[in-house]
């Protein structure tokens, strides 16, 4: 249903363990990222009446997210501040073709998969920490069902652009390098590490 | 109390006349213009609490004038689609010093003056056009007022980053050259020629 073709490691959950704040902060950017990039979309693709309201109500929830993230790193005395960017959102947009409508299709498409990740990354960490941290679990089990929802979003406004062959071929392309990217890994802890 | 230093002209209402279709679209593509300013800032400055909330804000407010200048398009039979940009929002913005706290405290301050100056103009359309389309005249009466909250929101966060004083002459300074700006006019028919 995510259309992911790896799924996350221990090499990860380790990584959390040890640089849980970091990630948390991380995370807080990775909202607000999500915001800025239906805008993005939504400039881009101004005449698309469809997608503009879905990228409006992506911006919306996504922003509440990042309040929601900001209030869970002031209540645990955790300062936000600026992170270098990990190497995944980088490298993963790289792969976006130059020209329309594929142009089109690869953003919409990168940005379904980067959802995609992040929805199996707070669920796995809502298990993971569960014994540990039970206020941090319930607060990833109430984000994760909505990042899957943007990634359906995602994907669905892609055939606005293409046929849906075509789409689902080049997600399918995408997710296997979007997993090369992933399994590569990072030094810096990030919630795409 | 919207800083300005100049009232608009007959010579905007004379184009607004001729070319009101195409006004009305720029007009939409003003208040997306203006979310992705404040989601701008935000990216900018999202170390600061206080700024991100009230552009958080702004993004949906905007975004709801967006939609609601799409619906009165739509109800016209007035095809949206992209246009040239006038010279209004480039030359302005090229105002901006480039090192902080400067730079914020002049794409704050810039940003309050284009609020200001759509506050001023789409007061004086709803007086012009009152007796001969009471429809847009009703629709521009319910949007001014929030411009003019935008305005004071972007001059208040302008604040943070320097003295009040020093805010209250930089604005002086900006407004003298917005004024120079809009009396140049423009071939263009839009919000800001
Ligand atoms: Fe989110
Ligand atoms: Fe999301
Ligand atoms: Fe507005
Ligand atoms: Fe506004």
């Amino acid at each position: 249903m995510l259309h992911l073709q790896s799924e996350s490691t221990t090499r990860w959950l380790a990584q959390v363990d040890e640089n849980l704040d970091e990630v948390l902060i991380d995370h807080a950017h990775c909202e607000r990222k999500a915001a800025s990039t239906a805008m993005s979309l939504m400039n881009s693709y101004t005449e698309n009446r469809k997608l503009c309201e879905e990228m409006a109500r992506i911006v919306e929830e996504e922003l509440e997210h990042y309040f929601m993230v900001l209030d869970l790193l002031e209540k645990r005395s955790i300062v936000f501040q600026r992170l270098q960017s990990g190497h995944y959102g980088r490298e993963l947009n790289s792969l976006t073709r130059p020209q329309e409508p594929h142009r089109a299709v690869d953003r919409l498409l990168i940005a379904s998969l980067i959802e995609a990740r992040s929805c199996e990354r707070f669920r796995l960490l809502a298990e993971h920490i569960r014994d540990r941290d039970e206020e941090l679990a319930t607060f990833y089990e109430g984000l994760f069902e909505s990042e899957a929802r943007h990634h359906t979003t995602y994907v669905k406004l892609a055939e606005q652009f293409a046929s849906r062959k075509t789409v689902m071929d080049r997600l399918d392309q995408l997710s296997t390098q979007e997993t090369a990217i992933i399994a590569k890994g990072s030094p810096l802890a990030r919630m795409h590490s």
